[in-house]
């Protein structure tokens, strides 16, 4: 069994969604002066790889320390596209013709592979290709809970739009959104993952360290 | 198979180290004025449940990033202490033969459970058991290179001693320990777990999710 890291480094000052806190990891402690080297982080709850809880966006909805652990944890199913050339993605929507067919029954967890995390450090990463909301549906009525991408969003990333709707749907039906997924197209559709967010009490999200195993 | 939370939550306020950074989570972005809820997280690298990577106590020891998940994720063994009333562990260490017989060969993970993680919010929690030079020599001799503990440290805990044998020891060689697992107590001898870091660039340690899967 191999197991896959795919998750991008946390460090000062990498990349974030347009508004969100600026990460800073700096000393607290050092071995020269206290024995022992301990940071202190300053980061948003939506840093790097991280998931959405329902919370995100709606006042009511579920929060990261409510998140079922057995759905982030176990079968995943990984969409690829059948895009030749990623870029003719560029700030397009990924439609259920662009991608391979799929099965009938999904388990909970669903990524969509755009191979878009290599533009993570690149001004490209904001123009990413978003998940059409009726691949959207398409996913969730076969029996998808938690959808990833390899993007900062399933939906548009625009600082002046506040118009989210794979969001509204997948969150409002109670579901966990995963952004910034790292190294998908490698996979073999069928893995185990593990997606699991820090406890994060009242949380409307979590930098997670998300791994995938495969045979 | 039942999933296991091993972690204690995260919360502003909530019990650390002595001398650790504070936690503080405020909210940065709020659906009224933003359209979504998120929090900045101010935290120190070893809030609550989390690991030591080498880094911790020897300034050219792996950092975070550095570390093998393969060794964070698979295979535990969770030793039990024979003791009948926990109190009796009082400041005192856990020694070979308060430990139920341990197998000649041990996984990658081993957890010792003494059951303190109860104290967390307890004064208590600084006074618990640690775990004896020889124990932890036995366990690393046996295979075990991620030792776990239900307490703040496998070591005392005193604001005023920097003497940390088994830190010495099992980072020294390359290992890495947890601290502040949650219902240890409860597991199988054998289980399956995963303790998974943040990918902190350069971190001395990181908070976990981990949690234990049993058949």
């Amino acid at each position: 069994m191999t197991l896959f890291d795919l998750s991008h480094p946390i460090r000062s000052s990498m990349p974030v969604y347009p508004g969100d806190p600026a990460v800073a990891i700096e000393s607290a402690l050092s071995i020269t002066t206290d024995g022992v080297n301990v940071a202190q982080l300053h980061l948003g709850s939506h840093t790097g790889t991280h998931l959405d809880a329902p919370a995100h966006v709606f006042a009511n909805g579920r929060t990261v320390d409510q998140l079922d652990l057995a759905l982030l944890d176990g079968a995943a199913y990984v969409v690829q596209t059948t895009v030749t050339d990623p870029t003719t993605l560029t700030g397009r929507a990924v439609q259920l013709d662009n991608v391979d067919p799929l099965p009938k029954w999904l388990p909970n967890i669903v990524c969509v592979a755009t191979g878009w995390d290599r533009y993570f450090y690149h001004p490209l990463r904001e123009d990413h290709p978003f998940i059409d909301i009726e691949l959207a549906r398409t996913l969730w009525d076969r029996g998808a809970r938690v959808l990833g991408v390899d993007t900062l969003s399933p939906d548009p990333t625009s600082e002046h739009c506040q118009n989210w709707p794979v969001h509204d749907f997948w969150l409002g039906n109670d579901g966990v959104v995963v952004e910034n997924l790292r190294g998908l197209t490698r996979l073999a559709d069928y893995v185990n993952m593990s997606i699991l967010p820090l406890s994060l009490q009242g949380g409307d999200g979590s930098p997670v360290r998300a791994v995938a195993r495969q045979t």
